[in-house]
């Protein structure tokens, strides 16, 4: 199978768990429940969820388990993508190509959707799935993806990058903010991903330093796009982090010296992987789809 | 030993375990820490928090197992608080006392710590305690929580609240409301209290039956005092809610007829404690002083 159709049969999966997943559109919270499947089923590549499934197979996990937790993780991104596009955090208007969710339906109901996602995601990380994947194994993900997600995690670095704008930030501090805004929810799916398929301490360690490295290349080559790609191939606004005056890794380092970061961190990732015995062409092949987005 | 005593001793209890689990103010992410603790810490009943550990204790439950998810309601809690007083929200300057924390620490910090918050919440009631309680009363838990505060739930209550402010409400309108928003979570603590005692289904719904009509009458409670309690005994702006042209139960109905409904409520709550066979002198007081509240 090419990794385009390994890809597409993934998101589809996903996306067809998430419509599952989101209310009906009815009753007096409609206005919510709009919003909630407007932001989610709007588009987005789910490589979050993806990692956590490929994860999930690659420790030898099959069946279903897995398909609710990988969905939790994009609950989660969502609800973040929601309260940071607000005018008092990023102010941004564009998203995956359409009107961030508080131009769409006001702030008060953004901040609402968002809550409710963050909210559904644990009710789904804790609730038996059809398959039934042990009890030990659901809170054990509550509790790493809690942990990735709240102020030890991407909540931190979301206020910091916040507090950061315009002023002079060195390679420690982005780093800091990278690996908490970003790598700390890869990381945590990739672990999730190995917990619900039973996985040993060692390879539930190894995924997750594979998934961190692999956050942390992402967001650099999320920077990069920023500052080359259209308007219509970002889906957003392009430009903004210079404008704003924020901190990246090209601001600091320049484009080249960038790219070679992001494939160091790939070439440490996948030796993370065979250095722990894992095989996963799945695993292997999202590496690589990270620097393709800047080849 | 007296109520006030018992009030103050769970009080102290809960407030210990708050500060405990709340994040150490350090770091890149402090701001966000600090003004966690601000909200939380900050004074408040616990009157969910109590409700739970005497819903566990009811059900034969000894030790501290519930103690964390009795914490976490207050969590849950305090983000709604933190949400729901923002400017584009129910724009609040005054909450225990002292100014909301968008006033004390400025609207996007605001946002951060309600969803820091909400998350630490679920981490908690997903962790292994000191105690230990078992997994599958733990992710259960964690669904419970989760339905109540969601979409569903508490957030439901909270748009469909926002959406008729300024609207004709019905009585049947108010009550889905007040359901939602508030009564969600108090039943949701008494079943949570309940799950972790090992209680069998028929003691969990009678609790969650007689919690869910304790919020009932706490919200006609607390919208009763809105009207006749000073700014120094509520510890915010009073008055409010006529203002806003807010639905309540009052405002429908008269402030005699209320009382009046929070009493038949409160009689009922009792009712069903005694039917499912659940003695407990806590319950019993719990249920008294909520229309102490307003006598």
């Amino acid at each position: 199978m090419s990794l385009d159709a390994y890809l597409a049969g993934e998101r589809d999966r996903i996306d067809r768990e998430l419509d599952r997943l989101l209310p009906a559109i009815d009753g007096p919270s409609g206005t919510v429940a709009r919003a909630m499947r407007y932001a989610v089923l709007g588009g987005g590549k789910r490589l979050r969820s993806i990692l956590l499934l490929a994860s999930f197979e690659a420790c030898g996990g099959r069946g279903e388990a897995a398909l609710g937790p990988a969905c939790a993780l994009e609950l989660i991104h969502t609800y973040s993508l929601i309260h940071d596009d607000l005018p008092m955090m990023d102010d941004d208007d564009l998203r995956r190509g359409r009107p961030t969710v508080h131009r769409a339906y006001g702030e008060a109901p953004a901040i609402l959707t968002g809550d409710a996602l963050l909210t559904l995601a644990f009710e789904v990380l804790g609730r038996r799935p059809a398959g039934d994947a042990a009890a030990p194994r659901r809170s054990e993900a509550v509790t790493v993806a809690a942990a990735a997600a709240g102020l030890h995690g991407m909540i931190g670095g979301q206020i910091a990058d916040v507090e950061a704008e315009r002023k002079q930030v060195g390679v420690e501090m982005l780093r800091w903010i990278h690996l908490h805004k970003t790598a700390a929810l890869f990381s945590a799916g990739c672990r999730i991903g190995a917990i619900h398929a039973g996985a040993p301490d060692e390879r539930r360690d190894a995924l997750a330093t594979y998934g961190r490295d692999l956050g942390l290349a992402f967001q650099i080559t999320d920077d990069l796009l920023d500052r080359t790609a259209s308007r219509e191939r970002l889906g957003k606004t392009p430009g903004k982090d210079e404008r704003c005056g924020k901190a990246t890794y090209p601001a600091l380092f320049g484009s080249a010296a960038s790219r070679g970061e992001a494939e160091r961190l790939m070439r440490g990732a996948r030796q993370t992987l065979t250095d722990a015995g894992i095989l996963s062409g799945s695993l292997e092949a999202l590496a690589g789809l990270v620097l393709q987005r800047v080849h």
